[in-house]
């Protein structure tokens, strides 16, 4: 099966699943179960169904992959797929709180709609969802003890989650940051929850330690080169293509990896300078794009995604499964590489 | 041994999970974790250690107290009891964000001292740091099943909770209020999880599940009767002994029992004019306080604060226990009763 007919296949698997786990037979509780379904891509402000994207269901699918790679049932992972996505739903309605984001895949966050109270605690129901749906996995035929592995595995991926959010959040007010506390601070943020993903799809196929363990850090590793590639698409995407005004990460004056780069270099004085301005403006961005420029930065951060992503590739291989039954995460792997949007 | 001499015992215990759980070895998340330890009550706002209280510490007692009761190894139900009291002080700290307040336990608040962000962030830590205290119960020689069940059991509290939250909020615009809602969100935000700490002592105890049942029950019917008295604490409490301001829930327009009784008795409409208002202002309080006598509103939930807490010593009962094991938690329970702070 190519990616595209297993994509056909799990898509709408996944939908299901995450569909059922966020609904309510209350009438009491339709507006809290609405926020949710509004944030996941199903329902327009006024709970009316919509049509139209949701996000990539990037995490889930990574998840059914490798666990169908490991030969595994995908019906017995689903739980786990659908628990990562609601997790990484919920993270992103806490970080659009705390980035005080108005918009996200083009419509309004749920903070700006319905006030920050309601969305921390939108969030905090899908945090506690996402662990009742991945509870689901004892109603498989799951030995208890896996099921208590997988638990462990996504508990800590929520904490390092946590701790990621709290470095970046650090290093806001900072001009020192070095490029290995931003891989520290990505690794938690976005790698940890990538590598769970593809870890729990090889751990619910019954597959052996090691094999489990290539295939969390095939994930870890993709999600180091997305994340970078992001930070990328942040300073010089399409503003067409990604939704969000070009040069947006300049402005708000995040910490990524370009910038972290080129602050430790031979251009950092200058570019500290105008960082240590209380507001960046969009007749700055020539000035930091020029800077960025003298020292290549985005020559190196793309140098840095390809070596992540080599060691994506290595790691799969390290998994000892045929060509064939890895074919499909080489594709999806490949889709992501040089991404657009 | 008396209820004192079991608090001498167990307090220390508890306080020492919580601080092993709270803790990093990490020089970079020193001050993610000052944050929770402040919370807790064990820093000041410079992160230097401080003696002082920071809770009761009421729900992890009521765990060990109920594995007690039912037979069980207190050490085995630790972890339990220490994850639900982070549990707890997630949901607080997320609740003074959402209801804005500047001050719990006489201390300024996570969210006053370290803004919005950093506040919602370190709640998520302790929601993700209550599952993982709670996983560590597999490391003791509890069954995997039954580690599994406590886990549903946690989650499904965790549901509830922002259930009783979204509630909550969504009563802030109305004034048809009934008590059947109003018993529905404290069951939700309060009861749930005292029910779920009683429960769980006695699940980790290896008790049959009719006991386990009882004690469950226990917990939840003195969770509602704690929440009413808490209603009644915040109207006609006074300031030196709970360390909030008197009547603060009337300024606050709080839909607490006492109101929402009111609200819909004979002095139904005459309070609804003053809950209109934008604003209600220490001037509005006499007003009231006065329609709220009119109708006895502190004398019926003090009657309904008493029917619960007779409903929990039944259940205590049903747990088929003699009365000399039941009789500490008798003990705490009647210190519940009529408290003034």
């Amino acid at each position: 099966m190519s990616i595209q007919e297993r994509m056909a296949r799990y898509l709408p698997l996944i939908e299901e699943t995450l569909q059922r786990a966020l609904q309510t037979p209350c009438v009491a509780l339709a507006g809290h179960h609405g926020m949710m379904q509004y944030h996941l891509g199903w329902l327009d402000e006024g709970f009316r169904p919509r049509v139209g994207e949701g996000g990539k269901r990037l995490r889930p699918l990574l998840c059914l992959l490798a666990c169908a790679a490991a030969r595994g049932d995908v019906q017995v992972a689903l739980p786990a797929a659908a628990a990562i996505e609601i997790l990484h739903n919920f993270s992103l309605v806490h970080d659009d709180i705390e980035d005080r984001s108005p918009t996200r895949r083009g419509r309004p966050t749920v903070w700006a709609l319905w006030g920050v109270p309601q969305a921390v605690n939108v969030g905090d129901a899908l945090f506690a969802l996402a662990h009742r749906t991945l509870g689901r996995l004892a109603e498989h035929d799951v030995p208890p003890e896996r099921v208590l592995a997988a638990m462990r595995a996504f508990d800590d991926t929520c904490v390092a989650l946590t701790e990621g959010q709290y470095l970046d959040m650090s290093f806001e007010a900072r001009l020192d940051v070095s490029v290995d506390e931003y891989l520290a601070m990505i690794e938690g943020k976005t790698a940890a929850l990538m590598g769970l993903s593809t870890g729990l799809g090889a751990l619910l196929a019954g597959a052996p330690a090691h094999t489990v363990e290539s295939f969390q850090r095939f994930g870890q590793r993709l999600g180091i080169a997305f994340q970078i590639e992001d930070d990328i698409l942040g300073i010089w995407g399409d503003e067409a293509l990604t939704g969000k005004p070009a040069a947006s990460d300049i402005v708000e004056k995040k910490k990524t990896l370009p910038v972290v780069y080129a602050l430790g270099s031979a251009a950092g004085e200058r570019l500290r300078t105008l960082y240590r301005q209380p507001q960046l403006t969009a007749e700055d961005v020539p000035s930091v794009l020029a800077l960025l420029a003298e020292v290549d930065a985005e020559g190196t951060a793309r140098r840095m995604a390809e070596e992540a992503h080599q060691q994506a590739l290595a790691a799969l291989a390290d998994t000892g499964l045929s060509e064939e039954a890895l074919a499909p995460l080489r594709e999806l792997a490949a889709s992501l590489r040089g991404r657009r949007r």
